[in-house]
């Protein structure tokens, strides 16, 4: 029997190439999706034609409301998307997005007997969000191993992030050496409902400059004249 | 200005005391619950009832249908709740319960500019899930100091669970001298929508010897001629 494992999906170009990866070690696969009320709502779309396109064995979308939660550009439409690179940590991160999700695909893990998670962070070209460091995975990992019943029966649990210390350019690399089909995925932060993108926030630039530094085609649907 | 924090609030007789101590030491009291489709939603009603009585400033119920995760007896209905006491963690564990609300609870405290998490968990008059146990706490705890903007810039965020080496006639003593009245709490696992308990399930059982013990009054109200 193989393993299973549960891929977070969020339908960008790194989970899709996560779950490419998670699926070339062999592993059965599991994609968790999650509705937050993103303002990019064209994720959703990208994330279920990601899965289907690798047959996972299930694709599971909760709905969590992180709009009465607030605090960020993503979940709360009275916050401007930046089109402009800035210090810091920019107003796009959402409070604690990724430890909610990782508890989500903890839960489910434990259900299905996986002792395997993985998403696809990534602390080289990213937008500075403090819950996409190695440190911080590693410490969720030893919290989630004393959090479950299979970690009490000495079942160990791994969060695996195999991104986390590629290039933008070196992540579509091995995308495409895989088979991903980038143009299934939206990466932009206020993608319209048919998921062209802005070209103009933090991520439709990281995603682009990585396109043209890989001398990979873009095969990303820009709104009307918009171009990064 | 007083400092702020947020309590994870259940509407049982744990959370509610953590709530009243939470008040006693000053804070200003967000209190925060979570409507995971449990089978006892009279705990809702109950949560409602006890914010109220302790006047906090904001409670937040916050939809997050686990019934989608299922196994559980408190969240799949298929599983029945156990009514005798049985060996190692009972199929009443919730898979990654506390983690994901002291995500959400995390999430509230970084917008909210509050560096202080009180949760009502107790790992003595316990049903033995988990993510009860102290080791647990502390590993959140680190955890979260690493996920958060907060953390980054310096604050240091704290997981408390004041009740978690009381026992519960320890527990209940201390919520009468703070006033509480437990009357409005429900800890019953299949409590009816009145809020009426079954006096048979473990929570029950373990309220009600802890009133015992205690000597104070056990003001629950059971189901039509049930008594633990």
């Amino acid at each position: 029997m193989m393993s299973k494992a549960v891929i977070l999906l969020s339908g960008g170009l790194d989970s899709a190439t996560t779950l490419a990866i998670t699926a070339e070690r062999g592993y059965d696969c599991y994609a968790l999706s999650l509705d937050y009320r993103q303002r990019h709502v064209a994720e959703l779309s990208a994330a279920r034609r990601v899965a289907r396109a690798f047959q996972v064995l299930e694709h599971k979308v909760i709905p969590i409301d992180l709009s009465t939660i607030g605090g960020s550009a993503l979940t709360d439409s009275s916050i401007a998307v930046p089109e402009q690179p800035s210090e810091g940590i920019p107003v796009t991160y959402v409070p604690a997005r990724n430890t909610v999700f990782l508890s989500l695909a903890l839960a489910w893990a434990e259900v299905l007997g996986a002792d395997d998670i993985f998403l696809g962070v990534n602390a080289v070209d990213y937008s500075g969000y403090p819950d996409c460091r190695p440190e911080y995975i590693e410490a969720f990992q030893a919290m989630a191993n004393l959090a479950t019943r299979r970690g009490v029966e000495g079942q160990t649990l791994r969060i695996h992030a195999p991104l986390i210390s590629l290039s933008k350019a070196e992540i579509i690399r091995e995308g495409v050496r895989l088979g991903v089909d980038y143009s299934l995925t939206v990466s932009c932060y206020q993608a319209n409902e048919s998921g062209a993108a802005c070209g103009l926030c933090d991520s439709c630039r990281l995603r682009a400059s990585g396109f043209r530094e890989a001398g990979v085609p873009d095969p990303t649907r820009y709104q009307s004249s918009a171009s990064p």
